[in-house]
């Protein structure tokens, strides 16, 4: 199969606050012919992930900044439709970080082969992939949550929350889930979460949070920053543990945001604050996805998909994350 | 040896803000005759601790409020002047949490006996006390700190600070202290300090730490909070930890305080923030008081005192710690 040209998503300038339209660009360009080595990908699914805000900033991080008329890239599902690779052949289903583009060249081993057997391809971007290797990691090998203990979840309708809170409910946890919605709200419910705030709705979060757990809580997987730490904080028990996963409520910020007026309070409780990066933690992941696969085969862990139809809408998808517009996992179908 | 009454320092009120004079009473009060097991200690000298700022607020935290009415309380070392327990004779010099009084009657399992060999009586309420045990818990149990790494120690001419940048010489770090004037930057040069920051007269603490440590810290020991934590996270190499001792910037805060604005980078560099509070740790006690007897007979720990004369001064010495007044330990030196 010859393909001449595909296209692609363009960062165009660098956002400041919520990211416009304007940021991106969609493109066309060339499809080089393939080499010894490489394979020529039709990509199925591709992420949006909140992360990538932190990407459309030109400073350094723990991965580099997008640069200004590149494409974009994040995960992305494709299927190997010409292969030059005695590793990967025409049809293989595959796992890659060049998301944001409707085809790919490059060398076999930066794509992952995938056994959709175990779950459907795009899982494998959200419950079975990197949000749920994340909701997994914070609450097992950060957090380290307990059976009996209380774990309370922000943005539990987002990819990462959604299935956070199902797996602490595996391990025996009561679950506190935080959402923007009714909808959303009803959602955590079905999820398996015990009492479910509202933050929209709620006029004081610590109030909300204390009704919800009155005898305190010993997880806080943190997602969102800002009040709902506070909140936390005044509630985490005696030797209570935070996940720091993300704080989506800063990403956006053009001043510098207001941190938790109680950080204090760790002192007092002797309470452990820890961040993570998914990606220092990949050496466990085929234990990840033997136990998530027996999960999604058990019927114990139940996806959710909120889906955008083609490479255009792409953009749209990535802002809608700062919206609350999705409920699970952002996809966006590309094929 | 009887003694019909003795002198002890009262709360008289909760002090808004920073304590004065007219938060405490000197009152005098009748000295019971010993029952069987108990012992009359002449206390030789007390304590005073920024921790004990928490305790004169009325609510409820890891160690109940004082008393409005009530003797204070709090470490000091004493001598046995009378004894009807089988276990204390007197001369035994004891250390105890009957502080802020010139003498006590209490039962022989409320006092430890401590080898004025090993240390002179009041560094068992400094170098070999509390503070030590917490500068040493704060390094080598919560923040790890591992030779060859970057230390930063905040207040580091107190009694806990002053015993954590000498320690964490000995770990075999380099170490970085922040102090209040010149005169403790000299004495923190002394004790070992590879960097000093004089934060009254840097305008921008993170360009001074930045300065002071071109590489970036691996630990941050917490005594102050507020900038000097923003600082330090802004420093903080990845997987760097902070060991969260002591915010006494806050204690005396009549409003909210404003929490660090860069929590963020708690995420994008995997940093563990650990509150703690020595008196968990005693189990491991025996362990410290090992290790800084030798120490201190190496030389390898050098101790400072400040000084304040008669119970009277108490209430005054405990108002100096908010004001650096002390370089070092600060003591009331009883008898």
């Amino acid at each position: 199969m010859f393909i001449e040209s595909t296209r692609e998503i363009r960062l165009a300038s660098y956002p400041a606050g919520l990211p416009t339209a304007a940021n991106f660009e969609l493109a066309t360009t060339p499809v080089p012919p393939l080499k010894q080595g490489e394979v020529l990908v039709k990509n199925l699914w591709m992420s949006v992930d909140p992360y990538m805000r932190g990407r459309m900033v030109n400073r350094e991080s723990y991965i580099p900044p997008f640069q200004i008329g590149k494409a974009l890239d994040g995960g992305a599902v494709g299927e190997v439709i010409e292969s030059s690779s005695p590793r990967l052949k025409v049809g293989d289903v595959v796992l890659h970080q060049f998301g944001w583009r409707e085809h790919v060249v490059a060398t076999d081993s930066a794509f992952h082969l995938i056994d959709t057997r175990l779950a459907p391809p795009q899982a494998w971007l959200g419950a079975i992939g990197m949000p749920g290797m994340t909701a997994w990691t914070g609450l097992t090998r950060i957090a380290r949550a307990q059976p009996g203990e209380t774990v309370f979840v922000s943005a539990a309708s987002g990819a990462v929350g959604t299935i956070a809170v199902q797996i602490a409910k595996i391990l025996g946890c009561r679950v506190v889930a935080s959402v923007g919605s009714e909808e959303k709200a009803e959602l955590a419910r079905t999820l398996g979460a015990d009492a479910v705030i509202n933050y929209r709705s709620a006029r004081d979060l610590t109030a909300a949070l204390h009704m919800a757990a009155p005898e305190g809580i010993d997880v806080y997987f943190e997602n969102v920053g800002g009040s709902h730490l506070e909140a936390a904080l005044n509630l985490l028990k005696p030797n209570g543990r935070v996940a720091l996963c993300g704080m989506i409520e800063q990403y956006n910020a053009t001043e510098a945001p207001r941190g938790p007026a109680n950080l204090g309070l760790a002192i007092v409780k002797r309470l452990r604050l820890e961040g993570f990066i998914v990606s220092d933690h990949w050496g466990h992941y085929p234990e990840f996805v033997k136990a998530m696969a027996g999960w999604l085969a058990a019927g114990k862990i139940q996806t959710r998909d909120t889906i955008r139809e083609g490479l255009a809408a792409a953009p749209d998808a990535f802002i809608g994350l700062f919206r609350g517009e999705n409920t699970g996992k952002m996809l966006v179908k590309l094929a």
